[in-house]
């Protein structure tokens, strides 16, 4: 009776333009609001407030991006990633529509990408994976490329094709939603009164504070989003491992690093884009996450008020704070960027500066 | 002033038809569904995803079964078993009226049976319990037995009186949600295509996932329920006890069973009753949890979509995976089937076979 | 690019009648119920059972007034105390309007106070904090004082100015919600007949349990309420202090005791005045945390069916259950009061024994 014992997909069960549609919908609630602020520290100006994202125009208040993404990777795994054995990076990751609580979240995914390790053991399968809600409106679409276990390591071995990726997605490819001329008006609400123009390429932000990640935090949020991988939750198995403890799931330290990313981005509106993010060193319980921003890019938008900017979020522990972080360089060892566990590359909308002849 | 310090019932105090009305309901809501998620890693379709709900023909998507247990087992602590010694058994628990976001539940018991143990320290306590919503409609019964201190060694004991329980739920007394010919199109949701129709009585599924239980986990849910039995809570009182440690509320571990137990069994679609269960051994934070199941039983129910299994889920700890538990058998000593810690006995419900004549 | 890593205030850059407006509002919502429950295992009547607070004769269910008072407190975190040393006293703490889900909470300061410690490197600073809704209506206003470092020990420090506090908050300044008359069987809800008559000034409650807490659980509520102050998030920092570990969140004690509070309290109906309060000493994950009350005054109120109970809680860990806790004396040394960590004075709304005249 092992045919109901499912236990995934191996390297060799996938090919490319294999279509997916992933188990278990699911309905987003308040209390995923509530949740996700208090796993991971969110303070996500419009997640918060239904008077912020009024002010910004919005009709209805908007799911944190993070936390859209998070429940959408989760609904892949079964699928894709049960047995993975590290999750490689992330590319093309567009926010389409915003999400709002009562939408009714589905994932399909298309493997656009394989390629057989040389060992034998193993491959990477590429994937691009769309969120749709229940309207069928995409809301969100990523490529992640994944190491996947053989079953046998003797299984053939399908022809390698590793698909071309843009390094960041284009300014014409943001979808910015409708936020009306009142969002120039959020520092009331922030406190802080840095806009699109108060940024500038290549400038650092070190975030003054740090987060400790307990055991009940990363498995909480990651049952949350109703992911099943093991190296999260069983403890027994990962005990037999070299690091002998659980991972936690590398969506809760992007969750964490963007909440920590807060101070000094208060006006950040909402994701645009991930255009790229590695997962450089696995993340334990106890670990105390710092991290820094540089601003990568300042694009411009055809919108009237909100314009985006290109960032780079990296994530370290055992490090005496966020003014330590070196930034990973191309192609160098792990060990010139001591510490670093995510390296993360997004573009979020922020509101242009309040013209000045509009009285406050 | 001892009088307002109340330390809840003793075994000297319950007399047979006594009629307890639990203190203080409970209103459920959104944050309720998503904690539960959060907390136990349900993934119960009805459960996770409005959209499902309305294929399965429901007006309202309903609230988790065993949510709904908890909390109104939550309700018969302070007057039952503040003082417990063990939770001993379950039966005849039926599942009337599915429970909704909004609704009230408040708790009745009465007490059915009553046993001294021999040592003359403690008894047996056993107690009808109904859980009823804002419109005085049950929504749950159950009957269950509990070890309850004596206050006084000395205090005179009863007459024995043990009820005749059911060893399960008959399917005449089993209430079916209203689901819709839409019930049978529920694969498409879950990419799984076993119905009632692919389940054999005997059949074992190994349920390939584990979870490590977390201190915060067990009591952020025990406390979400309401549950207020010191054995959860208090670790400095629990340091002094035999193994040292707060123990993990049961009904947790039916819980964390249940959602292990979503693969192999992706359609079922809710809990129609509690046939029996016993919490063979108690469970530790730290401790992992595995889990397999039987099909007890096919049961057919007039119902032209959907109909019910009865199943048995056997939880144990400190294995390296469900293929090592061992079934214990009626009367074998614990020693049979090391590290179980739960044997329950339930009926679900799940849609009959598609029509192949039906397009999909 | 230091400016947009902001570090917080420091003593030397408050003046009198500094007004702060404390950046991003929070929309509560029902999963903030169920996760105060969760976390803080609260059972406040009002606040779980919808049924209750109609019965109460409230048109919509309120919200545990320490969740308010919480949630307000960590909007002040970024501005006064993100490096402060301690969180010294409460004052004149005062619920003026019942605070629902979906309400918007937005935050502002005043500086009415400010004395520089001898040592030069600290200071006390006071402030008057009030939550306004979304309709601009002051929900809940008090006064804190807590030590803040300064940035440089040789900044010039202002003249010293304490404001006048008063011990308690006089009746006439209570804003007693609108119960009906029905408030006076809330007893078929609670199963506990005693209501303000049946409390006498100078009667003692040894509240029977106790709660141990988890780093998770500490964490997790101190993030809900969006508060940043790196003492009870950085374990790394906190390993170089002489406790070597984070310190709880004073509030979370604060809702835990409350919630503890519970037994013996079951009929108050919600918070009227936070009259003092001293976190007496830190606690630590892992502590297991009892309290006891006496109740300070019977107070009347111009409401025919409800009045009020000022009550002063202590909260102590490292003792064997309540009945060993100390009650600080005034000026005494903390010696006299082992194991104490929370000494808090408030004042709470129940309602008036039924009239006997009255069928139930």
């Amino acid at each position: 009776m092992a045919g109901k014992s499912r236990t995934g997909n191996f390297f060799e069960d996938f090919r490319i333009g294999m279509l997916i549609a992933h188990p278990t919908p699911r309905t987003l609630t308040d209390g995923d609001r509530s949740l996700y602020i208090a796993l991971t520290g969110s303070r996500d100006l419009l997640g918060s407030a239904r008077t912020a994202s009024e002010q910004a125009g919005l009709e209805r208040q908007p799911l944190d991006g993070f936390l859209v993404f998070n429940l959408a990777f989760g609904k892949t795994v079964p699928d894709i990633s049960l047995n993975a054995v590290a999750n490689l990076g992330y590319a093309d990751g567009r926010f389409l529509t915003p999400v709002h609580v009562g939408d009714t979240l589905r994932v399909e995914s298309e493997i656009i990408g394989l390629r057989e390790n040389s060992n034998g053991k193993s491959g990477v399968v590429y994937t691009r994976s769309t969120a749709l809600n229940q309207h069928d409106q995409p809301v969100l679409t990523w490529v992640r490329w994944v190491m996947v276990r053989k079953r046998d390591p003797k299984a053939p071995a399908p022809a390698a094709e590793v698909p071309s990726l843009p390094a960041a997605v284009g300014a014409d490819a943001l979808a910015v939603p409708g936020y009306g001329p009142g969002v120039r008006k959020i520092a009331a609400m922030t406190g802080v009164s840095d806009f699109w123009e108060d940024y500038e390429a290549g400038e650092r932000i070190d975030h003054p504070s740090a987060m400790t990640i307990n055991d009940s935090d990363h498995s909480s949020a990651t049952r949350l989003y109703q992911n099943t991988a093991k190296v999260h939750f069983d403890a027994r198995m990962m005990a037999a491992t070299p690091t002998g403890r659980r991972l936690v799931y590398g969506g809760h330290v992007i969750s964490v690093a963007r909440a920590l990313a807060y101070d000094g981005l208060e006006n950040v509106l909402g994701l645009l884009a991930l255009n790229g993010g590695s997962h450089v060193a696995p993340t334990h319980a106890g670990d105390t996450v710092c991290c820094a921003t540089t601003v990568v890019e300042r694009i411009d938008l055809p919108h009237a008020d909100v314009a985006a900017l290109r960032l780079r979020t990296v994530a370290a522990t055992g490090l005496d704070g966020a003014q330590q972080i070196v930034f990973p360089r191309e192609g160098a060892g792990k060990d010139d960027a001591p510490g670093v566990v995510l390296d993360l590359d997004y573009t979020v909308a922020i509101p242009r500066k309040p013209k000045t002849t509009l009285s406050p």
